[in-house]
């Protein structure tokens, strides 16, 4: 088995946990009113990599984290994800009509259910917050609140949307394409990891370290997202390619060229990789799967 | 001045300070980007009633909860309410243009920048609750909690919203109607209320009692908005009225008639006084209050 092959197999079982985490978590279809539990569902199974999660919990486990609390404070970053990836897909956003090979949710249940979903999900998300078991409220408090900043409105990801829909279709310089990476992707990124190690624990000069790791995983995880769709087939990626191309949005190649684009990607690793120096061999996996992100074929 | 002149008086001078707290929360339209801050800003401050804020605060302050602790909770949860009002105006839900006589969210900024606008501002109440100063973690995480469970699908106000929208143009069963309005606007009142309690320490007696006060305050606002936009003008509410009766939307005067629907107010307001005797003339305030909310034209 090759390292990749390792990595894929290992990532694989992690999704499968967070995949019946979140089963636990998101109200049965059985329960009243169906349909919107129906719809949250629909978009949580629809085939995420759950790679937010694996991230937290893995920044957890190499502090010593313990196992349960990890798993549900990672699945709930999941519930925030689908919510932006719902809306981001409605007709007045990105007008998606595909999102892993199936129907985005508004497509499959109408715009108004589609809505409501992602707002009930990112209610669901603070909700399971707030109950996470065997861990100080104050500790949980701490990571509603890292959560909320990161996919706000003050460089979190709703400000990375934002600026990202008003500059599309012209150009923008270096500057404006950072703020947008590092807001709409970046920031949530970055608060995964630093919520895995909050939730671990971690004393200020860990969640310091994970923090500048989580910062150039994000920006390497959204060069490489937007490398996948010039070079990505429609097959690999089970969405629309050469959209953010074709709708002239902020992309890193777009801007730097490919070949710039690929470099940067793997400088970030390699500089993420030795922030993790001082924890040697037990960081191992982080490292993998910091390297896995910008492997990637879809 | 008359009973109901100075319960008016007091209450606008509790919407002043509940605008000027909001005005602290929200970052400053010079705040980047600063479209979304302009949105954010501009539904929050379309003029609001303030009710939940003021039912909130007023709870608390009948179990002599801190001034500044109820403030700043209160006004979280206008952040919530304008989130629901600027989704719930939106083409593929209500399809509203006005709102208190102003261009609705969507209208006045694009509906993408509406649903994120909505996003951010449910964020935002979150993160509010996290940073109240001078409240014990415990009390915060449960006020997070109650929040979380009272607008999400388990009978909170997504759930009211998608039984609405679904039931629209169809008749519906008595039940069907009393879950939609318990669900879509009860569950939240009844949520300020006992935020504003359990921010005041509120004994479990305490709670229980305010909590069914809520129920009836609730349900009897609702049956009072729908009367008022059965019997109102299109100029004392600033929305297009009777708009309900178009879209077959379920009202509770539709199904049960304008009188039972006055009566059924009536009795609700005096049963929620009642429940309040306990605090004899303490709680006089919050009496005038709970009859304002059915007496009010606007």
């Amino acid at each position: 088995m090759t390292d990749l092959e390792g990595i894929r197999y290992y990532l694989q079982q992690q999704r499968s946990r967070v995949d019946r985490e979140l089963d636990l978590i998101i109200p049965p279809e059985s329960s009243y009113p169906f349909s919107i539990h129906r719809a949250m569902r629909y978009s949580i199974f629809a085939g995420g990599k759950r790679l937010r999660s694996i991230l937290c919990m893995e920044s957890g486990r190499l502090l010593g984290g313990d196992e349960a609390i990890l798993l549900r404070v990672g699945s709930s970053l999941e519930l925030v994800h689908t919510y932006s990836l719902i809306h981001d897909d409605l007709p007045a956003l990105d007008n998606d009509d595909l999102r892993r090979g199936k129907p985005t949710a508004h497509r499959a249940f109408g715009e108004a259910l589609a809505i409501l979903a992602g707002d009930a999900l990112l209610t669901l998300a603070f909700e399971t917050l707030t109950d996470v078991e065997h861990l100080g409220a104050e500790c949980r408090l701490r990571l509603i609140r890292e959560l909320a900043r990161a996919i706000g409105t003050r460089a979190g990801m709703v400000a990375g949307q934002v600026v990202d829909l008003e500059t599309a279709g012209e150009g923008v310089d270096a500057a404006t394409l950072e703020f947008i990476h590092t807001a709409k992707t970046g920031a949530f990124i970055r608060a995964a990891i630093r919520m895995g190690a909050l939730a671990a624990g971690a004393s200020e000069d860990d969640l310091d370290r994970l923090s500048a790791f989580g910062d150039r995983i994000g920006l390497a995880f959204q060069i490489a997202d937007d490398l996948l769709d010039v070079l990505g087939t429609q097959n690999a990626l089970g969405k629309t390619v050469h959209k953010d191309g074709r709708q002239k949005k902020a992309t890193y190649p777009g801007r730097h060229g490919v070949e710039e684009s690929e470099r940067q990607a793997g400088r970030l690793i390699a500089e993420a990789c030795e922030l993790l120096e001082p924890y040697a061999a037990r960081a191992n996996r982080l490292r993998a799967i910091a390297r896995y992100v910008v492997a990637r074929t879809s």
